[in-house]
């Protein structure tokens, strides 16, 4: 049995998946909670079962658009890619699966357009209806997400659906300012938006660290700032439609007036000190709005969305007050600060956006005393800040409590509600204007190709506090949940099951990098700030801090045992569990030692190899301790806890998830009196 | 240590490729061999090593043209993904990397075109020269191959290498008839191809189960037989466009007379038989050339190779003679046979061809008495058959050998050389006609999505039989490379190393089968044309023998330690090995029987997994006699060696590759005498 233990552990990651595998197996057969993520706002079961046969065909009756057509075919080829059968891809008139939308959605898709759907699953066949194509959309998706395998094949268990979105705004920010995004990450990542239904990307195009979009009036931005890498227009607009295709709406952003640096290896002279050393753009000079009336109002003309989003966040009052020349004319015009200074700023930039017929979207920084109503204003700083715009008569979007690459839990993320704390105690009117939330993928210190993994499974969970009813909220189904829909995103697109293999591969030069493949599988990433304060290199993601997940299932499942051998709840397998992994990570040490020293991206790992090591072997000790109900020694016991606790700190910019947990073991051992 | 072994059945298809990585790494330091394949015709290693910093740069000089600077760009995202590390794209007067091609290549690239390079790479910089992009192309692969990780960071060996190929006709067939490739799947084995330095898509779209390209003059071909899956014209122009980025040829074939049903849901008066049991056209009939003569001026336009294929394979002479007014025509015009009648439909349609500006490439039939010879015959009847060829002057490529779809191992393939056997007695001159060879993934019971993991690896040691010299044969030093170059692919596009996990997940509905796992580790799908005839259902693509890989290499290991077992030359960790995988496979049964019975993809895998722990519970025996010397009472040792050899046998259209291995323990055990 032990093999299949720490077999196990090279997995462990899906071990809830597998426990929970068998009890998906029984949703199918009639329980309540279904499988899938976001859960529907009304569900009934039915009797039975619809086989996908073979033979399985679907038609668009009622409204069509090439954009229905398209989406059967992606349909189709999704539901080969889940059951392994080609289906035709003709039209047939004796089609088992009939989707009929009554009407076409508007040319450009509109903030709180109509996205609800009717899905009626029968052991005959199956009935999806909606009063436009984006509910189809969403539908045909949750159908995806249904299937599952049994003892007669493929098949979706017999439900009525009666389904729609608690929030109208359901974002996600892609970053491809700090660093470029190629266009199949994009695009592999919109995938995964349309299977949880989130129905806006949030696209930055530039930050201090680079300008990645082609500007045909301005191409010095491309030529000067992007490295050579950079979106064409052609490719931009190739993305608006493919999100189209999708329901999702692309809302650009190009913040101002700091976090441009970039910018100024273009046009220095907007700089409001030198070029190299300043963030921000001069408010002061007329010039400075020239330009930006001329950019925003070509990348408005390119993005057909309603929204424009200018930024607006973290601006440095010394940005302007160290320049002589920009205090003499904030003292002329009797601007008190830079927040006064940038009001007027913003406020120009809003009349921009305006002029070019778009509704401007900002930071919490761009709420200024007379700021115009209809400007919907984002939140990094907090609940209480969007309730105050809510009071105040704007609308807003959350994204504080959704920052995906600060390496929080999933049940973190889940637990932030946008009507939660100071939000809660608003108005029904003022808690209208609230529109939903944004989870948002920094890449500072992520790339294109560990993205996919800071981004899912976790952002499913979010999606699921952005689409399903507030009740929703039961943590252990949304971990068992999570793990199912994980698995069925790999099929969509995101390369998230893969990317951690792929760099512990690459990091190690070794096809096969077991023992590296058993300490990364409890390691994180430090969270919130603190990894960026670690780090010392912003440059190759390459290391193991990118590697890991942010969230460690096997960590997780270990702690869980170790509650449930605390409480006293443990079962016999919780205490073979533990104890089989505990015995990996301790002898996993010696193994490992003389790898890490073979890669120069390996070889700080070694004292973090090492901790894992004596934690795990205190682990044991522990364990034993409790399972004979024997004491342990006042200093052994201190001198544990010491090392554990010190563990608990980040070793070479990672965490030692077990740590914690061992601490629980210990904790829970008694200390044997003196005269032993 | 017991977890680590079986933490290593896991991936135990790397398991090689971990040892050897520790030669990998110590090849960077002066080993002989380059873990590289294919290997290139002379190297020369030089001192130290070239470290790939983050400001790595790289030029193309001398001749430029857009297709140099896609390949810059296409080699600096692979080295990214290689290595982490973010280069920028833009062209630096200071590159260390310096390409430099003498002159352009000709338009359409031609079969023999110069394809040589010299790849000189020194501590302080890279030298890459060719006569034409070809040779570039090439060489920019070699070096991508050569990257790896070292205690200094990414590096590349000081080594001065001259390369060019023994053939100049290296293949590789999709087969597009019998199923439909997505073109996505097209191209990411054509990445794999660019890699290993193969230079001709041989690209099939017609079989009796499918029609999948467009055809304008005659539209009824693909909306009649396609099932609405068939390439537009400007896919099959963008699939030829990226084969010639990657210095790849592409071919057309269309099969006929016969494996031509589909053509007949179209124009069913073409039919020798009536159109639903017919496979061939009816060589009598005038409006057959006039059709075939408007179908291959169209697709001779289509595709600028100089080469089109017109199959010309596997007539069955009932066909025509079973028809009256055929056998009345074939009287009449005094055909003695249904071969006689296929060599002037073969003469009628090479006219076509020819009239076309092509040249005509078939399969061994259409070589006849009167057969034009600048004909290319494609051999898969064998090495005689192209020998023959050769003598009487037309040239050939061999494919015979390089089915890989019969899922033989790489080192079976690997020992086939186009001029082996009957080829080796040839004149030089004779010798000279063959042109090379043609891996030939044939579609009938794969599909797009385990394709890769049939084309890859092995393709890559077939590879190296047409690119290297003839000398360069050892097989552990293949395996060795093999195993390297995997990972390796899997940067450049193909999916090889996921699709087997993929599968197991789909079949189980969990998203961790450990146990399944273990079982399909050592499972290979039957060998040569058995597969066939087990096979009951050949239209999903879902079961344990479409998702194991043709050569298992946990079993090829496995073996091998039997084997030094045996010949008493076995090291502890081979004895330690055996009994761990042993014991794992024997104690695997009782956790994954109620797994399996909970798919309708896995039920029939029941008698397989016990056939397992049967031959790993004899195999445990026999290890513990030979260890101790002692002997088996002559019954049981029968017994077991009857039970071993019927493993042996395929079950559920699987084999059992450990159970020759414990034939050969047993067999090495000693019998007790009767009084035993």
């Amino acid at each position: 049995m032990l093999s299949h233990q720490s077999l196990k552990s090279r997995h462990s990651r899906f071990l809830l998946a597998t426990v929970f595998s068998l009890f998906v197996g029984s949703l199918h057969a009639q329980e309540a909670v279904l499988p899938i993520m976001p859960l529907p706002a009304h569900v009934t079961r039915g009797q039975g079962e619809f086989v996908i046969q073979t033979s399985f065909t679907i038609a668009i009756t009622g409204h069509n658009e090439p954009r229905l057509e398209r989406a059967r075919q992606r349909f189709l080829d999704i539901l080969t890619r889940e059951t392994g059968i080609p289906f035709s891809r003709e039209v047939s008139s004796q089609a088992v699966f009939i989707a009929k939308a009554e009407g076409p959605s508007v040319e450009v898709q509109k903030l709180g357009e109509d996205e609800s759907y009717r899905l009626v699953i029968t052991s005959a066949d199956v009935q999806l209806t909606a009063l436009s194509p984006l509910g189809i959309l969403h539908g045909l998706q949750t159908f995806l997400q249904l299937v599952g395998v049994t003892p007669r094949g493929f098949s979706v268990p017999a439900v009525a659906i009666e389904d729609s979105p608690r929030f109208p705004w359901r974002g996600l920010l892609i970053d491809s300012g700090h660093r470029f995004v190629p266009v199949a990450a994009v695009k592999r990542n919109l995938d995964g938006m349309e299977a949880v239904k989130l129905n806006v990307l949030h696209w930055r195009f530039a930050d201090d660290q680079g300008f990645h979009i082609e500007s045909k009036k301005l191409p010095l931005l491309q030529q000067k700032a992007s490295g050579g890498l950079y979106y064409t227009q052609e490719e931009v607009r190739e993305v608006i439609a493919y999100a189209r295709d999708r329901g999702i709406r692309v809302m650009p952003e190009f913040d101002m007036p700091c976090h441009t640096r970039s910018w100024f290896l273009a046009y220095p002279e907007l700089a409001s000190r030198g070029a190299a050393d300043s963030a921000g753009f001069d408010p002061s000079k007329e010039s400075t709005y020239k330009l930006l009336a001329t950019f925003i109002g070509e990348m408005a003309a390119l993005f057909p969305d309603a929204y424009f989003h200018t930024g607006g966040d973290e601006c440095d009052p010394k940005e302007w007050e160290s320049n002589p020349r920009i205090a003499q004319y904030m003292r002329e015009h009797k601007f008190a600060n830079g927040a006064a200074l940038q009001a007027m700023f913003t406020g120009r930039v809003e009349k921009i956006v305006a002029a070019n017929k778009k509704i401007m979207v900002g930071w919490d920084e761009v709420l200024q005393p007379n700021t115009p109503k209809d400007v919907v204003i984002q939140s990094w700083r907090g609940q209480a800040s969007l309730a105050d715009a809510a009071r105040e008569g704007y609308r807003g979007v959350l994204s504080w409590g959704y920052y995906i690459d600060l390496n929080q839990s999933a049940a973190e993320h889940y637990q932030v509600d946008p009507m939660g704390d100071a939000a809660a105690k608003l108005t029904p009117e003022q808690q209208a204007r609230i529109l939903g939330g944004e989870a948002t993928m920094w890449t500072d210190i992520v790339s294109h190709e560990n993205m996919d993994n800071r981004i899912w499974p976790r952002t499913a969970a979010i999606a699921e506090r952005f689409w399903s009813p507030q009740e929703v909220r039961d943590l252990d189904s949304m971990y068992a949940r999570l793990s199912v829909v994980s698995q069925k995103l790999s099929y969509y697109g995101p390369r998230h099951k893969v990317v951690t293999e792929e760099f512990l591969e690459r990091m190690s030069g070794d096809p096969d990098p077991m023992a590296l493949r058993v300490l990364a599988s409890v390691l994180q990433p430090p969270r919130l700030y603190q990894r960026q304060e670690l780090r010392s290199d912003f440059t190759a993601i390459n290391r193991m801090d990118d590697a890991v997940e942010p969230e460690s299932e096997t960590a997780r499942q270990f702690d869980e045992i170790c509650k449930r051998i605390v409480a006293g709840k443990a079962l016999p397998a919780d205490w073979q569990q533990a104890r089989a992994w505990l015995t990996m990570w301790r002898d996993n040490d010696a193994k490992l030692q003389p790898e890490l020293a073979r890669s120069a991206l390996t070889q700080d790992l070694a004292p973090v190899s090492k901790k894992l090591a004596q934690v795990a072997e205190i682990g044991l000790g522990a364990l034993n301790a409790l399972e004979h109900g024997e004491p342990i020694a006042a200093t052994r016991r201190q001198e544990s806890i010491a090392l554990v606790q010190s563990a608990e700190k980040p070793v070479s910019v990672l965490l030692i998830m077990p740590a914690a947990s061992v601490q629980r073991l210990l904790e829970a051992t008694k200390e044997a009196s003196v005269q032993n």
